[in-house]
């Protein structure tokens, strides 16, 4: 069973949004047995649209649109879909009712322009949008089964969870298509590739292949089965495989957060952790209190960007600022220790460094970083230099990932 | 002067990675007056790849591809290519050479893997990867020019510029597309559509659409012109026009980030602030901090997450805290007014609010947040719900730009 998905939106073929929606999509496709042959992204013009639909309908069983559904002249969508199938827009009244409704729960009047939100190309289906205004459509446009849903992500997910995968896992019958990624950090693409390189052979089931972000390796699994147990058990066995080969390079399985294998090994054990930051300015403290439950081991962090802060709120004395400066070993150092010893935590986490553009001199450069790990047995501090290469926040971002990936290495007690 | 964008990794065509190349490169393309026909994104198979090289060649004049260059089994872009030219691939000694360069430079040894990078087209021409190891390649399919490069991003970008933007740019003559967003927040989208209705219709140049993302309404122009000055012309009485109807609900052009504007007054007037955040969690102090040379303005940022923080750190008594709950409007007054006063600053924001997804309740339910600004004249609390419909991480970032805007608009003088 195949499918492609289109996304609509000038905003998107001219660049000023990226499209996450054909991704997300993708997933859940994936999960549903449902092979996904592409993804097509055409701006807000009849002419494409139309062309895109008609392609994707001669070539795949399932179509999945997203976007040009609102109630805006540049919204044309429905009027494409109608032209490819040959057919005139209908007004459904009851469809003006309901984005009425929406409207008048909300204390608010529909907009006139929001009239053409109930306009449906003869013969399709209009699927309610139980989060905003725009309706979506589903019709059929030769052998193929066309679902259009809104482009604003948390309306289309509810839609699709609600009006969509009922209808494809009743074509897909029990085969499967199951996947995982395990994420690493800590050793490059091509030393993972060398370790795992016969698992990445051509035509395997599961398929091994990998990606490299921000230096993050994810070992992506594909198993297909006819059945999900079977899928599944080749997908498992394939990943205990890669466990047991990369160890504790890998930090998570299908969520790259570090900072959510942190909380995990936090909450196991039962400890507390507390941040410093200095450049990285909060971004430590928000990525592990992303994570749903993190008052558990979350328990306050400090952003001390200016100096004055470092003094006062961790007693940093202005004589080793003024003599070591403020991206050094010492000041990582007294940060961690005195945010731990303040905040009454089993760990905390310090960073100081020189996150850019400006900044940087000879001696310490753009991406300097420090970071420094307090813990009953003391501290230790650790240099890193991520200017090569990475802008601003892709060194914040490097650190931050840096600072908490030593920090579960130390509850594995792995350093 | 036309381009087709081809993705290829089966990462995207199976959701675990959201491509953000293609947004990147329409961008760029538009403003060398390049139109981007559309986005195609296939997997990791030589047939599908192969045909969209042919397609996109037959369509457009320009085809710029990023992905499948790696130095793995699933990288088979260089295949796919010299499939559709109908020739062999070549090894290219001197590339096998700069590749174990690469490695030498960082003192590593190069992988036996990586060798297949040096493998070319016969006829295609090497495009050099200064901070990479997969050289890109510059090839004719028919009357198309074809741009293969990486598919990590920063590498991508640097060859960009390096290569590929000076040969679009002797093609397109002087004619030129300029495209500006001009970001909202405060209304809707219905009603920001109707008081700009008339200059969204269908034809006008520049054209003009909108967006949504996140309660942020994102007003797109696209000006184009024989000239670049007379696209700008067109462009900026549009954009005029637009600030003129829309006034304070307009924060940015080309940057959706509020902290930008944020920052951009507060530099202007010389003023500083500090942040003290409960269920946001440092998020605030890191979108004050992204912006390079934040040090002007932000001092610091305590994040108060366990009540006993709140207390140490702000001297929130706690029988305020048992009386009135973390979550209240006394709460989050006291922060803001302690944050200033302990930090110094000119300003303060405070947030302290029920993130979700558990700890709601009938009378403090998810979504509930408060947001304190403290200046010279005292303190403002107002009340926030943004549960309904939004997820944990959509509530932390509504409750963070809600923030923002509220000290933004302070900084105008309009609240």
């Amino acid at each position: 069973m195949d499918a492609i998905i289109i996304s609509i939106g000038s905003e998107l073929t001219t660049g000023q949004t990226v499209d996450t929606n054909s991704a997300w999509l993708s997933q859940r496709l994936a999960e549903a047995g449902v092979r996904v042959l592409r993804h097509v992204t055409v701006p807000d013009e009849v002419a494409p649209i139309r062309e895109a639909f008609e392609r994707a309908a001669s070539e795949a069983a399932f179509v999945l649109v997203t976007g040009g559904l609102g109630p805006t002249a540049d919204d044309l969508t429905r009027d494409a879909l109608a032209a490819a199938m040959g057919v005139g827009l209908e007004m459904r009244a009851e469809y003006v009712e309901r984005i009425r409704a929406f409207f008048d729960a909300r204390g608010r009047e529909m907009p006139e322009a929001n009239r053409v939100q109930a306009l449906f190309p003869a013969g399709s289906e209009p699927i309610e949008n139980t989060c905003g205004t725009a309706p979506g459509i589903r019709a059929r446009l030769g052998e193929a089964t066309v679902f259009v849903m809104p482009g604003v992500p948390r309306e289309m997910w509810v839609m699709y969870e609600r009006d969509v995968r009922p209808v494809l896992a009743s074509h897909t019958g029990g085969a499967c298509m199951l996947a995982a990624t395990l994420y690493c950090f800590g050793a490059g693409e091509s030393d993972i590739g060398e370790v795992i390189r016969d698992l990445m052979a051509r035509g395997r089931n599961p398929a091994v292949g990998t990606t490299a972000k921000q230096g993050v390796i994810g070992v992506r699994v594909h198993a297909w089965g006819d059945r999900r147990d079977d899928a599944s058990a080749k997908l498992e066995a394939t990943v205990a495989e890669l466990r047991g080969r990369l160890g504790s390079l890998i930090y998570g399985r299908d969520d790259d957060r570090v900072a959510a294998a942190v909380a995990e090994l936090l909450k196991a054990a039962g400890r507390t952790v507390a941040t410093a930051e200095s450049c990285t300015g909060g971004l430590i403290a928000k990525e592990l209190t992303d994570i749903a439950g993190s008052s558990a081991y979350f328990r306050e962090g400090l952003v001390t960007y200016a100096n004055e802060a470092k003094t006062r709120l961790l007693g940093i004395p202005t004589e080793v600022l003024a003599k070591c400066g403020a991206v050094s070993i010492e000041v990582a150092e007294a940060m961690a220790v005195a945010c731990r010893q303040f905040a009454g935590t089993d760990y905390a986490l310090s960073v100081t460094g020189i996150a850019g553009p400006t900044g940087g001199t000879a001696h310490k450069p753009v991406g300097l970083v420090y970071i420094g790990l307090a813990d009953t047995a003391g501290c230790r501090v650790t240099e890193h230099r991520f200017g090569e290469f990475l802008a601003r926040d892709e060194i914040r971002e490097r650190a931050c990932r840096t600072a908490l990936n030593r920090l579960r290495l130390r509850l594995l007690g792995a350093n």
